[in-house]
């Protein structure tokens, strides 16, 4: 089996359901937190599965400098690598070689950069990618795309689009052949004698095969920066190379937040109803809860995490920097009506006090809030969807 | 009530037993980690709760800086500041102040001293220091003593040991006319009319007053440099003041190992049997079991939470530098023999990624690690002890 979306209601273009995957099933729409280097910055895992994660994200480029996919592949794979039975998602490590502006030179062959670590070389091209990915055995893995700057003048934004869509077929193909080589369990070719292989291979089509292999899943990546044309043209031509699921990337990259917000309706028209969409990148609050409501079935972000790490609280009555004096005797809950492990326990005077002396803990429990805000947002965008089929109150 | 030891075996000069705190039953002998800003560093206090641990350490000198003694008090005491319902033991700020060498200046009168964080400046008394620890509210409190720096001559050695016990006397004049300051419960002063106040006051010798209002308890510390005359003249005058537990202090301030070992051991021989003993600041893993098999109750030390923090583990086969590259692909447990969250789930490999990708994680899982071993350690002292009165196997 690979990842399949199972929708049980829809509101408009919403829709609630299941993201089944080798690892578990995912509730759907949800927010996926980010583990860059296989861990989400100061949070154990044990933390992250009784605030109810249910997939992570985790970077390629970085996984891919340190420690190196094959020190993961040979140890199982991502999930053994940092003990996590959940789902896992990468990204291909295109945005943030793409990112390494000063260090990266793009062909159409890939993309030559250097380590923003040490300055060593690398190259990453759409056949390594998906290399690196395989072996990182991720649930969900993503094509190599590249992500069009912005501004971006039409025929820049066309060749872009147009480039990451020859990478989309040739991810494809060389994901197709090598799928089988995902690193896990008891199935996996390393593992198994050369005529087990055999009788496995010959058994590829049954159904019997499907239960006992699990395979990741690829999903493609709609480029085509502002231009709604664009991002239609490259939405059908990825939809046509055919993948289990499609994303919508190149946003958030400095552009007006409403620009976002068009360009991801318009682009979720074009998208098939009966496959995950992916939202990568975005956001606040406010914004996933609006594009889970306009039909994105996932969506992950860093800024919950990253603005912990600042003090910055996402709460019910809006953001707290809880870095602020006001808070120096403040016993309230940092968010009064939230019902995670931190606002349960701690005073804003305390995490104010952690933050202000520089201690670890408040990135930590920063972190766990922040998490549990944004999970429950999503929560509630499901109950909402839902509500839509519900028995109004009092018939019978 | 105050702190009170219940002695439930004995095995040469060891004994096992119970410190009866206002903040629960602490099993001793027991390692106390060192929470120095209200907090052990990266480790939430559901985890310490987890790991066992009965009793913390909170340094009086950073707490007296940020964020200040009156900002706890308010807050009623660091128990509630912290949401930490166990017991709790702060030091008089007196080591670290004597540790700003070049920032302070001793006088018969106290210590003034500039702080290290923006050179402002600060006064240490005695009479100052119990009432920042009254303000703070632990359950143990310690005197204000001059820890006798190393080497230091007999003239020297002598004078600051005297010093420290004209400091003790002053300490306990001031602390028992302002113990019940304390700001616990719904029975301190500020929180109770001024009638009910009086009643309560009249109430105060009867056994009734005894159970519903729980106080402090003061330590005595033991100084006297390296020489055991002094420390026996030193414990005889601080035991003829009188305290409810005598502290060990001035060790672990440079002196060679052994030395601290024959100044620990003569001076345990002064301390009275059925008072609980306090080694300040020692030490490592074989440290801590052999002094808890000497006789002491009580020991405190940064080295498992700080060397965590340095990659440094300590574990059943000696000590592990998680940093090294030899851990880079060893998927066995941190400690093969340990029982901890972190040895049941994670790889050397993937503790050493964390740490050498300078991740949160790291310090926080080394931590936790470094904790646990400890507190077995005691552990396995106090099954130790216990076993000298067990029944011989096959006896009847």
């Amino acid at each position: 089996m690979s990842v399949r979306l199972q929708i049980e209601a829809t509101r408009g273009a919403a829709r609630v359901g299941k993201l089944i995957t080798p690892h578990g099933e995912v509730e759907t729409p949800v927010f996926m937190p980010v583990g860059t280097l296989a861990s989400v910055k100061g949070v154990s895992q044990d933390v992250l599965e009784e605030l109810g994660v249910e997939i992570l994200l985790s970077n390629t480029y970085h996984l891919f400098l340190r420690p190196g996919v094959e020190t993961i592949r040979r140890m199982g794979g991502l999930h053994r690598f940092m003990s996590w039975d959940r789902a896992i998602l990468t990204d291909s490590g295109g945005f943030q070689v793409f990112s390494l502006t000063e260090l990266r030179k793009v062909s159409e062959e890939g993309v030559a950069f250097r380590s923003h670590l040490d300055g060593s070389s690398h190259f990453l091209s759409p056949e390594k990618a998906m290399e690196a990915q395989i072996g990182l055995g991720a649930d969900v893995i993503m094509a190599f795309d590249e992500c069009t700057e912005y501004p971006a003048d039409a025929a820049r934004a066309r060749a872009s689009m147009e480039l990451t869509v020859r990478w989309a077929a040739r991810c494809k193909n060389y994901f197709e052949e090598h799928k089988h080589e995902v690193p896990w369990g008891s199935r996996q070719p390393s593992a198994i004698s050369r005529q087990e292989k055999q009788v496995l291979r010959s058994a590829q089509d049954d159904n019997h095969w499907e239960g006992t292999c699990k395979t990741q899943t690829l999903f493609g990546i709609v480029q085509g920066g502002m231009d709604p044309t664009l991002r239609r043209e490259s939405a059908e031509r990825t939809i046509d190379i055919g993948f289990q699921g499609y994303a919508i990337g190149g946003l958030s990259v400095g552009e007006p937040r409403e620009l976002t917000r068009d360009i991801v309706l318009s682009t979720l028209e074009h998208l098939p109803a009966d496959h995950p969409r992916y939202l990568m990148g975005v956001g606040t609050p406010d914004e996933i809860a609006q594009y889970a409501q306009s039909g994105v079935d996932m969506m992950d972000c860093v800024l919950p995490t990253r603005a912990a790490r600042h003090g910055l609280l996402f709460t019910s009555e809006g953001k707290v920097s809880i870095k602020q004096a006001r808070y120096a005797q403040d016993e309230s809950a940092p968010d009064p009506t939230c019902d995670c492990r931190v606002c349960q326990r701690y005073s804003r005077a305390y995490l104010r006090h952690l933050y202000a002396s520089n201690e670890l803990l408040a990135q930590v429990l920063n972190t766990v809030h922040n998490l549990h805000f944004y999970l429950a947002t999503m929560g509630t965008v499901r109950t909402w969807i839902r509500a839509a089929h519900a028995p109004a109150a009092g018939a019978s």
